[in-house]
């Protein structure tokens, strides 16, 4: 364009945000707003800031949204609502959207940091959680992060830890030094997946889940440029393994996703291959799946891990495709929800 | 937890929140934007602020969610929005939604507070008026706070009118008296239910008649942890009864409340009893009940106010029970809404 | 009201507001997260500031709705959300609400300024686009500003082109001129229709199309007091015709407005003569009638111009009237969304 007023010292490419400093300001709100959100705020000795939402503090839903915009690295909008329909198989809804999907879920969100320590090593139980949230990409130990050709580094950082008591000093210290931290620069977020905050934070994964199952068929992730998408918001079960089961079936059962990619070809594969009725495992609440197979984890088919129902818009042609669809049916019976006589 | 590293100083129970300090930033933004949101701001000699949000001024939608909130004492969310149903009932929405239910509708936003001055007092009409919002946990002249074990203590407080007229001067002294402010730390807030900011207010209480109507049941206010509601949102009618009438269908109509509740008998005792339909005077317009009654408020049957359907979720259980249902041929044969031929 | 105790002094009208200053924020806001929202900034030799949200930059769904609400002067709200529908058209929607529905959408939004120069004047192409957004009212080229008797006058302005190249400097002079701003006061943001952003912000004009054809209608403009719409959200077509056809489809046959008028007669006149179905040309995909035209804009029947469906509520009758509706086989005949099989 020769036309073209630009100067040209500001042609070189943005920089990529770092997900540390933008959840920042929501870190700050969650503690700053600790009474009425239900969380309890402490220390270590060190100065490490540690956020019970849902341990022994009751939490919120109001807490789970900020955790769910602080897993998203503050580049995301994370919402529940009420479902307007006239006779809606769910009153309540949880909403995701993100313009930096592959940043926001597979940067930031998806809970890839593996967190053990032996009973010898906390000088009590044995203990083991995923990490999840911006402070992953401070200790980029996955091998997900080479891919995506992105490291933050920030002077503080959060890391959300979906497990059901307070970490041990020894994988305090681990995060730490993996994140090259100082103790009073790092916050860490505990959420039991059966508490309100838990629940929110885990079904606001619809869009993650999304781009997490993007990535295992193999699409180059530089493909998905916008991703957006909603489940119904159960409230927790109280036991552990309905309450992983239910967070489950509200994204492979009631979850939908809007994923805007580059090419055609990519936009309708995904149509096809991205919805969990792909999985051999489709059809039964996760509880059952998961108890049928002795509670191992890894003989879970992985292709189940997806929304019930994809959107997929093409940008070279301009197409929509779309696929699955949502199992009604199979959410209410699990949750109840049925008519009470007056 | 022996291996928890929670410093000991933290483990007192978090102070509850500040009503009136929570939606000072809220009634600031009324203030300073009193031009866009059809508003009008003056002072007594004194220094009190007067928001005229319906009396002579327009007020709008926008004036009417602000103020929702602030009735809230800043502790909810308040939204217009669009209904995207593909042949909706209704055009428009109302959302309520909060994390601290009792606090938030009982604490402040119900319309508790009884203020009337006599023709001597006010040298001119009589005047009567129910205060509601932040600045009724500052007086606590109500029984309520005793049950709620709550009391605000600030220096600045604000009380929401729902009157068609600008209160008089004994009036705003009983108020700081009672309150223990000093004139300019008062902001009084009028809003007529005929007008449009009036309307949104009051419609955006369809989740605090829900706490209202389980307080009157015997429910112990304890067990409600969340509360998010929805209704229609109608124009306000000019006449004051039908007005009054036209805000109560949007709630006993078209009011759906999803609380949250801790114990498995109360959600389903809830579902059960909390719908309008229990009451016997449920079916008609509200104008015409209350017409029918001589005008006479008391002879209404308290068991109508509440929402129209209502969904209950219990965290003892894991279970969610619902009863009640949307009517939505009776709003719409009151609010019009038919077609018009081109 | 004798017994008012307002002071006199505040009883004058209050000053309308600057559609320029209230927009600082957002531009801020689009400036400071250009990175994350895929923009690019750049200036020219005079220090005007040129935000490329579509032309060489990938712009986003987030940028998109910032440029929209910068648009609307700071005076409206505008969301992309999911639609919950358990079997939607579409899944993604577009919500603009104002309550100053006339200075946002008319006084700032409309698209009514001709930007034009000669292959002589930029010493390359001719150049032609229609500007938009706040800085119309510090220029008011236009007679409609006479009509609404505002004039802007701020020390920095914000304009929006919807133009696939950047402005010859030429341009940016005369827009520099006609607003009376220094180069460093001034901000031009170019969103070309086929790019995402520019879908956003052109699909965001939903309730400006309904008020500009309220105003070609010969309504009074102070009858409308609030103005609310929807739309859904294609992706953007890659071909220019197709793009601009399917961002018009969105609203003519998928736009859904709720206006607020003063009078019975103006709310049941709208609710029957705003619908596009009061076209000739009403029925067919936009770029099938504009191709059927030879490309001559100025062929199509005004009366397209509209969306699908009205509601206008009335606040002399409180009746609610409403006209037209969505025709949703048409969108999806052209926008796909058809089922893949996996």
């Amino acid at each position: 364009m020769s036309a073209s007023p630009s100067s040209p010292d500001t042609s070189r490419p943005a920089a990529a945000p770092s997900v540390n400093a933008l959840s920042e300001r929501l870190v700050a709100r969650l503690i700053d707003n600790a009474a009425r959100l239900g969380v309890v705020i402490s220390h270590t000795a060190g100065g490490t800031v540690i956020v019970d939402a849902g341990v022994d503090a009751p939490g919120s839903i109001d807490a789970g949204v900020l955790i769910a915009r602080i897993c998203m690295g503050g580049l995301g909008r994370v919402t529940v609502r009420s479902n307007f329909d006239a006779a809606p198989l769910w009153p309540t809804m949880i909403e995701a959207r993100t313009s930096s999907p592959v940043l926001a879920c597979l940067g930031s969100q998806y809970a890839g940091w593996s967190l053990a320590a032996t009973k010898e090593q906390t000088g009590g139980k044995k203990f083991f959680s995923l990490g999840s949230g911006p402070a992953r990409a401070l200790a980029v130990k996955e091998p997900l992060f080479a891919e995506l050709g992105y490291r933050d580094r920030h002077e503080r950082g959060v890391l959300v830890l979906e497990v059901d008591r307070m970490p041990p000093q020894v994988i305090i210290d681990k995060v730490l030094h993996d994140c090259g931290l100082a103790p009073e620069g790092l916050t860490l977020i505990v959420t039991p997946t059966h508490s309100v905050a838990g629940t929110v934070q885990v079904v606001a994964r619809v869009v993650e889940v999304a781009l997490h199952k993007t990535h295992v068929l193999g699409v180059p992730l530089d493909e998905v440029v916008e991703g957006a998408g909603s489940a119904p918001l159960p409230p927790p079960a109280p036991d552990g393994i309905q309450a992983m089961g239910r967070t489950n079936d509200a994204i492979l059962y009631g979850g939908r996703v809007h994923l805007t990619v580059r090419r055609d070809d990519t936009a309708r594969r995904l149509a096809a291959s991205l919805p969990a009725a792909n999985s051999r495992d489709y059809g039964r609440p996760f509880a059952d799946i998961f108890t049928s197979f002795n509670f191992d984890f890894y003989q879970i088919d992985p292709a189940l891990f997806a929304p019930a129902e994809v959107w997929v818009s093409s940008l070279e042609s301009g197409a929509t495709y779309h696929g699955g669809r949502l199992e009604s049916a199979l959410l209410q019976d699990q949750w109840g929800g049925e008519p009470v006589a007056p």
